[in-house]
């Protein structure tokens, strides 16, 4: 927008288009605020289940939204396509690559995670990660290109061609590993049948000593046995040392053959909170107060994967959606106070947990209400489809993969297995792989721990 | 393949799995011999709906399926990933780019057609074919980006920011300008509301003085009438100069400004065809006898587009789906005949009009039987829906095209309206855009006439 209004409207920007961005624009549609969403990429995209891209069973328009389409024309919502490099807190002006910059009366902040290496050589360059439309489509055209390559030349199954190695135990290296062997089992075994797919390995690698961490241990057993009986290896306590393109080493000197390694075990902020030159967490999230503004800047609010916001007790809360959306509400409802003219909300921003969940394959999942129930196997998955279904955004996508799950559940087909990825036909166009400081060698960013004042480091 | 089987089974090699390549291999399936088919891509591609998925309707996978999923793992039928170079008609084998030679006692050559520039400057360099997928996800992406970069900066529209040209008023260009017509003022409209899209303009240009030469005049001017009163500028009679990435100049004289110019204007024979050293038409189409075989190499057929089929009383055959089908069938059984000891059909290879159509838009379609009925509006429109219906190939895709298409007619929504196209990040991976030796300025290589035996050339 380079022409600003006059009208004595405020202006509400809000970056990011992700849970936490859109949670935030539906609290503030319809309000006399002008909003606008500023995000790098036209749609909003349905993260969780980009491993369902990456392994042929969804398209990509199938999890990702269009954010234009989501807002309504009279919503007061607008829609700007940017890359947000900084903010002028100061002048009160979102920074644009490229454009002009945004003045704003409140600003939320909601830009997200990316993905973090922690400086183990060769992930940047050869790790597959999962946090874009991109990353899933290249991994699905990589990992099928391996088969077709393997038989022209079955020697190459030696050299682990068919070999997968999963880094990371959480929900997205559990989803993904068992996607993957599903795939591979009953798909590929039919598309190949001079190719001996029961050669094909699938490794899932997890540095602790469990898969899931934040689950019960009945959980985590259920899932490590469900892996296991579906021809998952899974090598817990195990970190990884480097990654070639033809191998992984492991720390304790183990080599193992492949030239797939995707890469599920660390998040890390996405590079507008190093930008933006305030007090961050060793994770790099940005200190915020209990209401989830800025100190210093009531008119600013971070939240989602990018904001330290903590439990009432201490401890910061993890990166996930409902912590995303929950805050976004939250900070939406503060601004819509006060541009209403109303005293904004005393109390503290309390997160509420919803329970978790996480899908091993077909007929089995984990999930874990607050306070007490567990479900896991068929009645889990089904508790999985359910709930995903009702949060993807917008009906079509929910019809769409309503039909491609009903689909595959009875044929076992992937109808999505493309190689298509004009990419590889040129440059190899990753999107930016951060490393953390090495300063901060932490397992993984949901565990970074509440850092003691004095560990808070304030750039600039 | 490296291991040859030495087993004395008839190896049948096809080169392409467009309509042609798939129809043969599915006559060859289950017989006694071993069919394999080899294709650059890994897929099957429904090209009559590229349009479709340029103009956020479809998605990759609704057009696009799998090759290895269409031939059950019995039925003899194998695939080959890859990029044939050429052929050795001698040692009977086929080059393939990057790997050993395949060979073969009888190849079926149906490697179809790429898109002809006739040297018009620019087209090559700024034009959008709509050929491939990737084609169609860079259009599609690019149309987008358009309307994104006209609403931050609204003078950009006085740029010919929301101007398409499409050239070429054949089905395609129909198609396709009708299409966007309908994305532009039913959903972008929509998406923008702060840019005036009514000053959006769609051309459609075409070098000849009518749309859809091969139809009746009054389903011509149907097609004008429906077209303009949807907005289309159809401007006939009028060729093109050069395009620049700001411009498009008529011969004329005429500018226009638009940064998007649609090339529908012309085939031309794949590469492999130059690359046989055979003789070829003008338009560079495989002169084959009246069985389809190759002259001197009667264990060589060749199909579809890049084959000069004629008619029973003489021209040349278009470069339409229907002929490629019936081509490849008829191959495929004379090929099946000899594998099975039997005499093939000793009657030459004939070619029945099943009619013709091409759809304008939503509820408005031009349709003509073969002798007489001729169909247009709603009607036509719906027996252009079943048709293409049962045309896509795979349950799936059907299902999946059924309810993207239900869904946009109850809703008018698009919803793969994605700027999705890693390729724009890094180099423009376009696929190869050839040009006609210049000593052949035919207008469409559809009309492409018989050569006399004088005008024919014999390269090498």
């Amino acid at each position: 927008m380079t022409v600003e209004k006059a009208t004595g409207q405020p202006r509400v920007v809000i970056v990011g288009a992700g849970f936490a961005g859109l949670a935030a624009a539906k609290v503030l549609a319809k309000t006399p605020a002008r909003v606008t969403i500023v995000d790098q990429h036209n749609y909003h995209l349905f993260q969780p289940l980009l491993y369902q891209l990456a392994t042929g069973m969804l398209e990509p328009a199938d999890i990702a939204s269009p954010i234009r389409g989501i807002f309504h024309s009279r919503s007061g919502v607008y829609v700007q396509l940017g890359e947000v490099t900084g903010v002028d807190f100061d002048a009160r002006q979102v920074l644009i690559e490229g454009d002009e910059p945004l003045a704003y009366d409140y600003l939320i902040l909601a830009a997200g995670a990316s993905v973090a290496t922690f400086g183990i050589p060769g992930v940047e360059e050869y790790g597959f990660p999962l946090k874009s439309l991109a990353h899933s489509v290249r991994l699905r055209s990589h990992l099928l290109r391996q088969f077709e390559l393997a038989e022209i030349d079955p020697s190459l199954v030696d050299e682990g061609a068919l070999t997968v190695v999963v880094v990371g135990g959480g929900p997205t290296g559990v989803e993904m590993a068992g996607s993957t062997v599903e795939l591979f089992h009953h798909v590929l075994k039919h598309d190949f049948p001079e190719l001996e797919v029961g050669r094909s390995r699938v490794i899932l690698l997890e540095a602790t000593d469990h898969l899931l961490p934040p689950f019960h241990p009945e959980s985590r057993q259920h899932a490590v046995e469900t892996l296991q009986k579906r021809g998952v290896e899974v090598m817990t306590g195990q970190a990884m040392d480097r990654v070639t393109p033809n191998e992984v080493t492991l720390k304790d000197g183990t080599v193992i053959k492949t030239r797939t390694l995707v890469w599920a075990a660390g998040v890390r902020v996405c590079p507008l909170a190093d930008a933006l030159g305030v007090e961050q967490t060793r994770g790099g999230r940005v200190v915020v107060n209990d209401d989830l503004s800025l100190p210093g800047h009531p008119e600013v609010y971070v939240v989602g994967d990018m904001a330290a916001s903590t439990q009432e007790q201490g401890g910061l809360l993890p990166q996930v959606a409902q912590v995303a959306i929950q805050g976004a509400r939250y900070a939406g409802k503060q601004v819509k106070a006060r541009i209403e003219g109303r005293t904004p909300d005393p109390k503290r921003f309390t997160y509420k947990d919803k329970g978790i969940m996480a899908t091993i394959g077909r007929h089995a999942a984990v999930t874990e209400l607050p306070n007490g129930p567990r479900f896991k196997g068929a009645l889990a998955w089904f508790m999985w489809l359910a709930l995903h279904l009702v949060y993807i955004v917008g009906y079509r996508s929910r019809l769409a993969a309503l039909l491609n799950w009903a689909w595959n559940y009875i044929t076992y087909d992937r109808h999505a297995r493309l190689i298509f990825d004009p990419v590889e036909a040129s440059e190899p166009a990753k999107e930016p792989v951060r490393e953390l400081p090495p300063a901060a060698p932490v397992a993984r960013a949901e565990a970074d721990p509440v850092p003691a004042p004095q560990e808070r480091r304030r750039p600039g």
